[in-house]
């Protein structure tokens, strides 16, 4: 259930993104096959959130999207990378994802792993060489990424998920991998926006309260959507968190449990963006989808 | 074979140089196996090549080797990330690298695969957060950098060298893979110190064309080291690249012609600095030592 505003808003926006797709590699001479292994996964569809999170924060302070264009590509990027290398028979080992056969599968583990260390590069490349952005603004960004992303932010997270496997954690751990694995990427995605748009720190603050709320609301989301989903819209068989032994929020919180962590979420989400009288925004709206989101 | 002036430079610089890496993690709060991954491959020895070229430009620049050390760290977290993914079974499937087990035997192929994301990542972060440089090098640096060791770059050479597996090549085919493969990331430690330093464009433009004879003599090198050296000081198997069925200088131009190469290499790497009056310099010296190293 989404407002017609905000689903408007939702498929504008991925379209207009997923069509600046191809220009990462406009002047880019890379080798076929490598590229096509990083398109391949670039373009595999899903939701777009991180990217969409960051223009729709430009957009509720007022700024145009463009500044955000090279942010959002490399953040994409890296979010790909991640996907692509979780894949690998080393990691999650899964064959399908959102529906498609994985870069291994297709490509090959060894190309796999390349086309993710490619894409994880170049997504500093993308940013570094954005002739729209300041030098002072590049390096901040670049920063805050590679912070987001690395042993401290998303690979940590996977690192420690990866050692979890087979066990059963306490609450507070699985919340602790989440906020790193997928939650740091997701507050990046709106803390960026506030610094390109240059919010006050007020702003900033809210924001980044909100992105933290959001981006465990969507990892609840998913771990929901596992149990009751329709397997053909996730693009994954339902029940494989449970198949491979998973810590998940319904198995730690039973599944009302994790209903109703998920509504506080979304809660704090709104109370936050109140904080800064931006409770009608999209990002408002963005959080009460993520309530009844079905994929 | 070494004078004393260039042995002693390189004790010195790597000696000083490998007591900085513990720095990269000094307020960085990381999971401790995926930490232990990234310091085990980081301090797992080797020439430390890239630093030295690079703190060799700065020198005969005059300038000091302070204002080039993020940029050293990221570009060995880099080479030594692209050593990590290599070895994987899915790559080069080694399991001795430097005399010591590799990354993925003590640690698991999860976890190498993470640590070498998470080394490539963290580069990027310390130079974006190097308080020695102004935000403009930075990204011009991090521009740079990304370049050589992405899909035009590093990786792109490593996918085609992939490729190559099992086929033989023709000469032009090789130079281009290790061009790529080792070249650019060689190159770009050169050219930064040129950056690092404001060096003249003649300067640039002559340290440029050294660095590209010195990477492709440096490779010639090893491929002469894997028939002749010894096993020992080269810290794996003698004669892997005959086993892997590789096309290497010494299979397509034989022993006498690689090692004519490597000479013409040599020579032309020195007169390159001997344009720019810079063929009594450290890195003249340097490249002498390549014709003469045993590991």
């Amino acid at each position: 259930m989404t407002t017609d505003r905000l689903s408007i808003y939702l498929t504008e926006t991925r379209t207009w993104f997923e069509a600046c797709i191809p220009s990462i590699f406009q002047s880019a001479e890379i080798t076929p096959k490598l590229k096509q292994a990083m398109l391949y996964s670039l373009q595999a569809g899903g939701k777009r959130i991180r990217p969409i999170l960051l223009f729709a924060t430009l957009h509720l302070l007022n700024k145009d999207k463009m500044i955000g264009l090279s942010t959002a590509l490399g953040l994409e990027m890296i979010h790909t990378y991640s996907l692509i290398h979780d894949d690998l028979p080393a990691m999650d080992d899964d064959d399908l994802r959102r529906g498609k056969p994985t870069n291994h599968v297709i490509f090959g583990e060894g190309t796999a792993v390349l086309a993710g260390d490619a894409l994880l590069t170049a997504a500093f490349e993308v940013i570094a060489k954005d002739p729209h952005l300041d030098t002072q603004t590049k390096s901040k960004v670049l920063g805050m990424l590679a912070e987001a992303a690395g042993p401290e932010g998303m690979v940590g997270g996977q690192e420690d998920d990866l050692e979890a496997e087979g066990h059963t954690l306490q609450l507070d751990d699985l919340i602790s991998i989440h906020r790193r694995k997928t939650g740091k990427l997701i507050r990046f995605s709106v803390e960026v926006g506030a610094v390109l748009a240059n919010a006050t720190e007020l702003q900033t603050e809210s924001l980044i309260r909100y992105s933290e709320h959001i981006g465990l609301a969507f990892q609840i989301g998913d771990d929901i959507l596992d149990i009751i989903g329709d397997e053909e819209k996730i693009g994954k068989p339902v029940g494989s968190d449970l198949t491979n032994n998973k810590s998940t929020y319904v198995s730690l919180l039973g599944m009302d449990g994790a209903k109703e962590k998920l509504e506080q979420q979304v809660s704090a989400a709104i109370a936050s963006l109140r904080e800064i009288g931006l409770e009608d925004s999209l990002l408002a709206e963005f959080a009460t989808y993520l309530l009844h989101r079905t994929h």
